[in-house]
């Protein structure tokens, strides 16, 4: 019987390479996706598109987050930032951050994983092209991991619940090639923090994505 | 200007006993209580009385966590533990553990604190007098302490969040004790894991409250 594994869906292109990746693995995979209000909510009906391809059931959790109203990625009144490439990630925590958001993502997991005997979480976090947001660097999810350890029944019993971040240390370019790879449907993802129809090409998730299919030297399916 | 802190807060004894004591230690506090669909939602009802008596504002958390149904905390199907007051605690996890339950708590509460910059969440857990869950150990706490040093603003920024647990090495009696000293409206509190209109005396919360009060040689108000 194959391991069963929750996978934090988001519907951009690290989440859906890692439950690609999941899959190839071997794993029997449940994903989750979280809607706390973000202006890309768009990305929610790709994540549904993504799991429905990839064959897997996809658990939809609304979060009802009034105290997020500082983050421009829920508030669309506040402006995005829209900084050269070369400042992405380097100038601190940008606005788009947005409080707690993974470790809630991962609690869920956890919840989940603990409920159904699942031995491991998988995230499409990357701690290298990435908007700088400190819920994304390998610490914190080794940290996390002696959390679900000590904190729930399967770690009590033993068996403790992994945190696979299999993209952490890969640039956006291999991601990519990864994604091709695995054959994502890259078509459907959805990355830009802007919502709308079309990526805006603008915000930080847009600029980071066009260099990963850049360097690689493919051309992205979405656009 | 006094520190912020985000309590957990369930309408129990040790959660109300717990934001009791952080008003007294001149925190201005946050209340957080989750509906994750518990037998007892009626603690609800508590922790929206026992917050108005304390001036304290609360925010209501409703979660939709299908995956819980194994628990019998949710599950009214399943017939909650009748077990000796000698043997609560004693052999293993029992079937009121809610998987992931308070790590999700905890998760919110970082997410609230972070973006209010509140620099404490304060819980009631105790791993004395208590029901023998994973999610309830100083070890626990401290790891989580770790999760919200390395995954937020506050963290990255240096000032950090603590998750304080004042009750955490106290026996029930203390517990009850301190509450009483801290002028705690336990007549409002809700502890009895089945719900209903008054506590049923033989689920393990009740038993564990009635010894905290027999032991501490005081009259429990809310019965």
């Amino acid at each position: 019987m194959a391991e069963k594994a929750v996978v934090l869906l988001s519907g951009g292109l690290d989440s859906s390479t890692a439950l690609y990746w999941a899959k190839s693995k071997g794993f029997r995979c449940r994903a989750l996706v979280l809607g706390y209000g973000q202006r890309h909510s768009r990305e929610i009906i790709s994540a549904r598109k993504i799991a429905r391809l990839a064959g897997v059931p996809l658990l939809e959790m609304p979060l009802r987050m009034p105290w997020l109203g500082q983050s421009s990625l829920v508030n669309s009144a506040r402006p995005l930032p829209d900084m050269p490439l070369s400042r992405i990630g380097a100038g601190g925590i940008p606005s788009t951050y947005v409080p707690g958001r993974n470790t809630i993502f991962v609690a869920l997991g956890i919840s989940l994983a603990d409920a159904s005997d699942a031995g491991a979480i998988v995230v499409g976090a990357n701690a290298l092209d990435y908007s700088g947001y400190p819920d994304c660097r390998p610490s914190y999810y080794r940290a996390f991991e002696r959390v679900a350890k000590l904190g729930t029944r399967s770690g009590s019993e033993g068996r403790g619940i992994q945190i696979l971040a299999p993209l952490i240390r890969l640039n956006k370019a291999r991601i990519v090639q990864k994604a091709f790879g695995l054959g994502v449907p890259l078509k459907w993802t959805w990355s830009c923090y802007r919502g709308g129809n079309r990526p805006c090409g603008r915000c930080d998730s847009c600029k980071l994505r066009k260099k990963g299919f850049q360097e690689a030297g493919l051309q992205d399916p979405a656009l």
